[in-house]
């Protein structure tokens, strides 16, 4: 289990709003079953499967392309431990509690 | 007005846990007062002003450094648009948007 | 044909130095034949089909672990134009022909 | 002494050529005279001081809006070592050495 986050930048847009084709690309990660996701202002963070992810984010990746977008920017940036499960909750939770002390 | 996100990994901790040297770096963000925040399992997103959000990022740097750690790897990504206004709330609330269309 | 750029990190090191487990990544990478790659100093640049990019970014980042290694931060950056190939080489090229009008 | 990437992204650019809005960064980097910079296909990679930096990757950003571009992301990096001096060079020596092992 891991923990990615995702963001997808497409260029040679007629406008400066992009979510139009960054809905494309949630479409795709809405569809998936066995996966938890989070959305945030700057991407979409995904916990799950390696395996999983990688595949995600290449679907995602794809679904942003159309006729109108022929280059897309995504960044994937993945928290990988081995030694004890990695959750999203789990993390802000450490750091809030660290904070306290 | 921008929106940032701030990444902080320590390099050389005795173990895979960070979120002690994190806690510090989230401490000095903490006493900021004219800026907006948000942390998630991935980083910690923030929206004011482009000049604060770098004085912010580096005091935020400053501050996972310690007798104990000698290396910072920090990322920035600012999202920055000047023909209206972006906010945190904002973006989110456009893609959910689109995707329902 | 797309571009992207690696960036591993290792957690938990003792020390600041990781360039011992970064050249496990790298050694993975250099098996290799159907890539180009390019290091920098802050990751490695790969050019090839965005398919063999995700397998050898999978295979560098599994790479990275070891028995003295839990916790592996990737990132990847990936740059994928479909009206025309993009090349590393063409890409410094481009802006240095703009840089200079 | 760090070292910095540098990644610019214009967004609403029309096509998805963008390095005419990036060769506008980069003569604003071009002007500097105490740092020392290296093109990578991705980005650039900015060695010096830590304020020098910031304020250079400050000076890019704006560089790049106009009355074309209202909106820009960009992404920097920086690894920040304290023990020891890092160069762009070093890091790249450092790993190929240990590759050789």
């Amino acid at each position: 289990m891991a923990i990615a986050e995702v963001s997808i930048i497409p260029l040679g847009t007629k406008t400066p709003s992009v979510s139009k084709y960054l809905a494309r690309a949630f479409r795709a990660l809405r569809q998936e079953k066995n996966i938890k996701y989070e959305l945030t202002p700057m991407g979409t963070i995904i916990e799950g499967d390696l395996g999983d992810i990688l595949r995600i984010v290449r679907n995602m990746h794809e679904a942003a392309f159309g006729d109108d977008i022929m280059r897309v920017v995504t960044t994937v940036k993945i928290d990988d431990r081995r030694d004890k499960t990695l959750t999203m909750r789990g993390k802000i939770e450490s750091l809030l509690k660290e904070s306290e002390r």
